[in-house]
């Protein structure tokens, strides 16, 4: 295979590109001066070298506790419970929030094999058990199908642990995906937040 | 800037990826094993180390000459004029031609100070001169305003040099791109060539 081929393939494999829009993508780099080239193969190599999860949230961090789990001033009382670390910055857009966050990596999906124990919902139960100090756990699952399901699932595993279990409201719109939320409807669905039934 | 911020911004660089993509690219590379991230940065420097344009026609290739014109199967005595090495592909793919050909590089464009020394457009007339045994030259600039102003500047330039100069048949939609064409439409503008007038 070709440099030219290998390389539209790579960029093929990515999310949204197909194989035209790698074609042009890769006659584009091309014609760009090699620094150009270097600087994103390198920003790539870069962050698989340097970027991993948290161990105490699941945020994508260079470091380890991540920025957010070491800041003296968050507000240990409360966890946001987020899909993704993508979901992160959103919400810290917003500039509701001030507390700890949680990555489940995902939502429950029984078909692809995706149930609790992938999402590491028991480590999530272990850090708002009684005398960790949580308060309250806001549960941010995405407002789709999949985001609803796993936030009731959420709730059951965190009943009865003593801890406030509350949603971000719906004023996202349904269906939709947090990552591209704007930054005040994600504040609104934050402020909004509703203690959940049964 | 952090390793993460550092990829987003380097994504956003390439043309039809904005903020938003580049996020979402980023943090799919994150969740992928670190192979998959290694072998895009790999193919990315490859490319760069390895490709090149050809010296006789302008093509971009990991041979100089490229093996189009090294190929002794091909008709020496036509020569197909491309805007850039990526309209090459969709010609081959149609079947419909063997002979040679020549990349500008672009288009003349006044304003951008592309004019047609930044084309190479002497090294154009004289693979074309008399002696060379080239007897026709196929214009294939895009059927854009700037594809045709530049077909009819090089009608111009080889005039008088005893080659036949013709244009690719606008059957390709106009205002279009010739690297998005199916292989039909290309196949089609290729036979229906038609002798350039003045």
């Amino acid at each position: 295979m070709s440099a030219i081929d290998d390389l539209t393939a790579e960029l093929a494999k990515l999310p949204g590109i197909g194989r035209k829009t790698a074609t042009r993508l890769t006659f584009f780099l091309l014609k760009q001066p090699r620094n150009v080239v270097d600087s994103l193969a390198r920003a790539l190599t870069t962050v698989a070298d340097k970027v991993g999860p948290c161990a105490d949230c699941g945020n994508l961090s260079e470091l380890d506790p991540c920025a957010i789990c070491r800041d003296p001033r968050r507000d240990r009382s409360v966890l946001c419970v987020v899909e993704d670390a993508s979901d992160i910055d959103p919400i810290e857009q917003s500039g509701e929030f001030r507390g700890l966050y949680h990555v489940l990596g995902g939502h429950l999906s029984p078909l692809d094999g995706i149930g609790p124990k992938e999402l590491g919902m028991e480590s999530l139960r272990q850090r708002s058990e009684v005398g960790s100090g949580v308060k309250e756990v806001i549960v941010a699952t995405n407002p789709s199908m999949e985001g609803e399901v796993t936030a009731t699932y959420l709730k059951d595993v965190l009943e009865g642990s003593g801890v406030r279990v509350t949603r971000i409201a719906l004023g996202l719109p349904v269906g939709g995906d947090l990552e591209y939320a704007d930054k005040m409807t994600v504040a609104q669905a934050l402020s909004a937040r509703r203690d959940m039934g049964a």
